[in-house]
């Protein structure tokens, strides 16, 4: 049986907010901007048939009760024995009482969870708890309507707690609630109009319901709420937690309906000064919850079609939990913001809450293509406008500097902080690791994301704006391979002299040498490699013949110098001629980028690059070994020589294996994805959502993360024939393209 | 030598906000709208005269250096011996170095504090850094124009850091930072128009300067931004400390100006929906920056003139010190909101965040009738809008109610939630003890504060609009009294109906009945009398014969009754008739309201009231003993049968019994002063800046707290003649009362 006690995130499109629950104590709750869960208490539940106690699930703290009273009666917490006190009566009122026997947890034995991407249920007892969210595509407000943003946009999520009466005699009461945690405000009941009664914190998180009979009350602890001495008490505004309770009769089943709800007013960033695009679509959490509720259907059907999305593929059970699991954190991660009237996408980066990091961009791209192409502009836009740059770059250990180029920053700020133009929140000079420049990947990225999303959407009015910029990549590739076009390789060769004598590294940053330094890394080479290619086929639609050339000619080189760098087993050295010959998966990664630029017959073993390609397979094949790129448990691990390991890449490399390099067997899927399953859900990692980074399987970087949706990959795999059928529709570039020059990148392989 | 490690604030008006610092380790820092310091690093300290270490004031905690990175470099942090990774260099980079042995604190015995009611100065070595706050006066909004508002409401407070290095032959760095705490925004550096420089924490706290080449710098710990690899490094986005540094050449005497920013955006608080008043006059945190630095001596002026008004006084040393404590800590709870244009004046309660609790209002009154009397009308005029009521009143143990009448909530809400109209958020049905109803309390504070806010503005017009509400109080008394005029005693016999059964409490919620119970208190009795004092006084003058006959004879019935009170030794009990014999000090409390009414003569032992000022002052001395109302450290003691006493009742006690009562002495003044400083700055307590409730002189309930402002009222003692005349300059009501009927409340004694 796998641990169902796991946080997830519960997130509506945009807010940067998150319902996360599963993990065991007061360990999920309410966040909005967090970089991890709210630790709230979470209080679900139902009571007993018998009406001696109150069942919960166990998604709080036992010790967070009755403390918080000690504060205002002093003399009370002081004289434990109240005949201390003068008159005995007044202190013995309220003498703290930790523990209320009648308020317990449900066996875990007795709680089930289904967990899917639109909709998560608890079940235990005659209680069912079903959180419902969805997969939104967001149209582009630059051209939407405010009426066709509300409902994808609207910063709420939705609840349904059902209770099943049937076999009990008497009404019973149950409840949803919680404790919360802003340093800034209090908590309080919300009575609005329509019969709208709730539960929040401050103007920022609040249960609503509009559901006949349900109550919102708050109290030192929840059993002040349940069985409150007078109506009245149920409004003291001391109280530090807050629920809607509501009655089920003898002998009936009743659903009732909660809309869990954020809102963050103002000025949320600064650099820019962005606020909620929401804010434009609602006026506060009141009108938040009046329009979920209004729309609970629709929210309710989103879940369902977003379940079915996942149903109705063709993935394992453990594919299916990843691949909801990932999308459940990604949304818990992004950020719409209006800056002066003008859409900005952020995708924030988990525990660290980086902003729209590229490294993750372009892996995130491959789900973002499918729901909101929009966004993959929009945040192209701003890295060209915003956070590009240009540098020099100098051959290792060497002083003199070259004619460098345009680059990208890695990041947009942190933390709601953007940061200044040019430059990231995370690069600093004079380093050879973490925190070291990514001048060569970030590029690289923005070029291959660009090429997708042009060779998806066939938006080439938006080519001919940035066409400068697609140009002076390729000058800035060209620089960062050799200055001397004689001597070229197709690899990245120089470091930015914004590295100040330090060394390029790459996304994988907290890795060693073998994936963390960026120059002549093969998996650098690889999507160098694809970088190449997109410039060419871009190149070649716009009619830049002698560019196109250049590309392809690049391309080739690259292609050369990896497929040249095996060794007599087949593996590709981590370092081309470095001297580092440990075996990475990553190898294989950049392989994904032509697929989906339509670029079939450059990832074909019989095509354009098929040395490459049957490189590729072999380099696999040889490290995906016990005790090479293979954990014990059966995981993968992306380097031979360290323990760290990256969930989002490891999918991203299963499907390159599976549906390019046509490998697959056991260790590609079944005894692999049981041992990333494993990882995720483990009793320590669980608390984190989806995590990124393991470490011999326990999730200690990277957490409560974003990029897992790399995921999305594997719902395009399947016959190669329905595929290409299925991709020719979607690839709206390869077959607007108007064809010119030499082939490259030419039909689908058939 | 008194220990000057203690907190203060050091807040702007109405900006619920604080830039807390004096407790050692990461106890102070910069708080917005908390109940607690916001426990940050504070950074203030200078190089060494020979460069080997950077020496500070012991505001911060080593022990948060360098955690930050670990969750970066997984990698590192997993591989404690670098060699276990393959290629080493990348992991050591950043091993985490968790004490900077150059970085230390002075030694506590050099530090030196001056501490203020404007300034506040320390000195160590070379290094002097002063912060400077005032008591500003605002202007009505109402009537104010933009430009007069906002010096006064400036969300900002001004430092200076000074360094002497004219002992020193080379240049020296010093530094002022923080490392913040919200969790919702990131660090970030401030680089203005203006030259100003600054470090921040999102929106809301910032430090900012606009002298010559301060520079700001982020980083994991302090070490980096002392001594960057690259200055470059200084905009690392990812620290989680923040500092300004500056150099001071060698030989030279350099003092930098500073401003400590704070801004909330948006609306702030729910149930009225409550902007900042100061967002009305600034834009963001950067321009109140650039304001406070453009006015920087237009500041520090305030400052010392706050300070003149301290040193100018009669007030001891320690009578001084608490003064200053407690005008810090009121500032630091004030809170002015524009709701839908309106200003809303709110002082919160420490530590419990509750918004105008009525019981300190009417504490905090002679403070604000000196600085803002329109604030004392504002909050009348919300109490009288929004949070009153009408009850119905029961004798103790009967079931049958009997007309009641108008009264007030105990407070408006909590932490920036506003309660429902006419509901506080603290008081609860069915209690006899902490958190029931104070409806006889606030009926009375409600009289008192407008009784005094009439006598000292005459402001009739006010008057006008709010008649029916005095007339709706004294009905509400006599009915609280007795159903049956002719068994009124002058005392409170009834509980309100809102209590269900329970009885009403008074201010002194957390203390046994001697003070908590309000029905029959002598304490509520006092107070009651000089309500009805009040009310006489207004009716008399608003020419409602009837009305001032009544109320008149209320006070006279009420002065019997607690005349008659008295044992054999002149001991009053503190419940009149209840068998409840224990001696409370608060007997005397109520005297200083005819005081501040000028109402002369019924304070004087000779006077219409003679018999109860004198019945007062034999109470007094015979409780004031130690074992009685005195604790062994001969602090007071406000009952008998209780160790938890309050600060801010003992200083108006202290007043009453000097200036009106005409008792002093050691056990006064010198002896008690002591103690209570002792108890404020004792090495526990010291971290809540100025707390109230002491318990056996341990600050265990009311911390960080507001209503120690009662000690304004020490400024007004002094020779009777000269107080004669001072009041006869200040209280305009009793100059331009159109005297009628009985000369009630008549001439100032002679």
């Amino acid at each position: 049986m796998k641990n169902i006690f796991f946080n997830a995130h519960h997130s509506p499109a945009g807010a940067f907010a998150t319902f996360t629950l599963g993990y065991p104590d007061a360990s999920g709750g309410f966040g909005i901007e967090l970089g991890k869960p709210a630790d709230h208490d979470v209080y679900v539940g139902l009571e007993s048939v018998d009406g001696s106690a109150f069942e919960l699930l166990p998604f709080f703290d036992d010790h967070n009760a009755g403390r918080e009273r000690e504060r205002y009666e002093v003399d009370a917490a002081t004289h434990a024995d109240t005949s201390s006190t003068a008159e005995g009566h007044l202190a013995s009122d309220f003498i703290p009482d930790d523990s209320e026997p009648w308020i317990t947890g449900f066996d875990h034995e007795q709680i089930r969870r289904d967990f899917q991407v639109g909709s998560d249920t608890w079940s235990a007892g005659d209680l069912t708890f079903t959180i419902h969210t969805s997969m939104p595509a967001i149209p582009d407000p630059d051209t939407a309507s405010v009426d066709a943003l509300r409902l994808p946009l609207l910063p709420a999520v939705a609840v349904e707690v059902t209770v099943d009466n049937r076999g009990c005699d008497r009404a019973r009461r149950a409840l949803f609630g919680f404790r919360g945690s802003d340093p800034y405000c209090g908590m309080r009941n919300i009575v609005g109009p329509n019969q709208i009664r709730g539960v929040g914190q401050g103007r920022r998180v609040a249960i609503m319901s509009a559901d006949v009979d349900v109550r919102p009350g708050l109290g030192f602890q929840l059993a002040d709420i349940l069985r409150p001495k007078h109506p009245e008490d149920l409004d003291f505004g001391l109280g530090i937690c807050g629920a809607l309770t509501f009655d089920v009769p003898a002998g009936v089943v009743r659903t009732v309906r909660f809309a869990v709800c954020f809102y963050r007013d103002g000025i949320a960033t600064s650099g820019l000064d962005g606020r909620y695009y929401y804010t434009r679509l609602f006026r506060d959490i009141e009108e938040v919850g009046a329009y979920a509720l209004d729309h609970f259907d629709e929210l309710t059907l989103a879940s369902r079609e977003a379940d079915a999305v996942i149903d109705n593929s063709n993935l394992s059970d453990d594919q299916r939990f990843m691949l909801a699991h990932a999308i459940h954190s990604y949304y818990g991660n992004t950020q719409l913001l209006d800056v002066d009237g003008r859409p900005v996408w952020v995708v924030n980066e988990g525990e660290y809450r980086m902003m729209n990091t590229f490294d993750l961009t372009v892996d995130q791209l491959f789900f973002e293509m499918k729901l909101n192409p929009w966004c993959v502009k929009n945040v192209l836009d701003l890295y060209v406008e915003r956070y590009s740059y240009r540098d020099q770059v100098a051959f290792p250990g060497e002083d003199s500097l070259h004619p460098g180029g345009l680059s990208f920053t890695h990041d947009m700020g942190v933390a709601n902080v953007f940061s200044r133009p040019g430059y990231s929140s995370y690069e600093r000079p004079g380093l050879h690791g973490c925190f070291s420049y990514m001048t060569h990947e970030q590029l690289v990225n923005w070029v291959c994301t660009a090429g997708c999303y042009l060779a998806q959407t066939g938006d080439w009015s938006w080519y001919r704006k940035q066409e400068s910029v697609f140009r002076d990549c390729l000058q800035s590739l060209l620089n960062r391979d050799h200055p001397d076009a004689n001597h070229r390789n197709g690899l990245m060769g120089l470091d930015s002299s914004r590295t100040r004598g330090g060394t390029e590294i790459t996304t994988y940053d907290s890795l060693d040498a073998s994936l963390g330094q960026a120059r002549n890394n093969v998996y650098m080479a690889t999507k160098t490699w694809a970088c190449y290619l997109a410039l060419e086929a871009v190149f070649e639609h716009a009619g830049e013949v002698g560019l196109a050339q250049t590309s392809s000619e690049q391309a080739e080189r690259c292609a050369q110098s990896i497929v040249a760098s095996a060794d007599v087993d087949g593996r590709l050295p981590a370092l081309i001629g470095e001297g580092n010959t440990a075996g990475i998966i990553s190898a294989i990664e950049g392989l994904v980028m032509p697929y989906y630029m339509g670029l079939s017959d450059c990832i074909s073993p019989t095509g354009r690059f098929g040395a490459l390609v049957r490189a590729m397979s072999r380099h696999l094949r040889a490290v995906l070994m016990p005790g090479v790129c293979l954990f014990p448990d059966g995981g993968w691990k992306l380097s031979s020589t360290s323990d760290n390991s990256w969930l989002s890449k490891i999918y991203l490399c299963q499907f390159v294996a599976r549906e390019i390099l046509g490998i697959d067997g056991a260790d590609i899927t079944r005894n692999a994805d049981a041992a990333h399953v494993a990882w995720l859900v483990d009793q320590k990692c669980g608390y984190h959502a989806w995590s990124d980074q393991m470490v011999a399987g326990h999730a200690l970087g990277s957490r409560y993360y974003p990029r897992g949706v790399t995921a999305i990959l594997w719902l395009d795999e399947g016959s190669r024939e329905s595929k290409q059928e299925a991709r020719a529709k979607t690839f709206v570039y390869h077959r607007n393209r108007n064809r010119k020059a030499k082939p490259v990148a030419a039909q689908p392989a058939a």
